[in-house]
């Protein structure tokens, strides 16, 4: 009920964004937001961050771009999730028409 | 070339993941991309706290929540920049079939 403890995080409008049209995505659509993720480059970036992060090695900075890798994988996270539960109700319905 | 003055953004995290895949998205990836949107109780809030934060009178947490509404709006913005330009692509090729 409160709006005051605390500002709804990025998660929580990308969630409401996502959620709130009850339509699962096309199977088309859902393989395509699956197949989006990291790059190799960033891919190796994130291990070192993470590495370094662990023996409490960052600098601010660093920090701050771990923590954006953090968020923009939850955020693609989100997407993903209802792209795997539609991929799932799909299946579902082929099931049930055979 | 600088690794070091400033964090890359989420913004510049998730350009490189988008636009990593040369390929477009489909014409149905890229209409389920731009149908995603705030909903209406969302855009009442932003325009609430824009107003607000014109007289400057929001608190810290406020100018979160709206910083937050920026973001995934910029965010949202990546994805459907890709979408548009994929539409395009696919009206060209249809227009240069026909």
């Amino acid at each position: 009920m409160s709006s005051t403890a605390e500002a709804p995080s990025e998660m929580d409008i990308l969630r409401r964004i996502v959620e709130q049209d009850q339509e699962p995505f096309s199977v088309d659509t859902a393989q395509a937001l699956l197949r989006l993720g990291f790059g190799e480059a960033d891919r190796v970036r994130i291990d070192e961050l993470a590495a370094r992060n662990r023996k409490g090695e960052l600098s601010p900075i660093e920090e701050e771009e771990l923590s954006n890798y953090v968020r923009v994988g939850q955020m693609l996270g989100i997407l993903q999730s209802k792209a795997r539960r539609s991929l799932k109700e799909a299946h579902r319905s082929k099931d049930n028409a055979g």
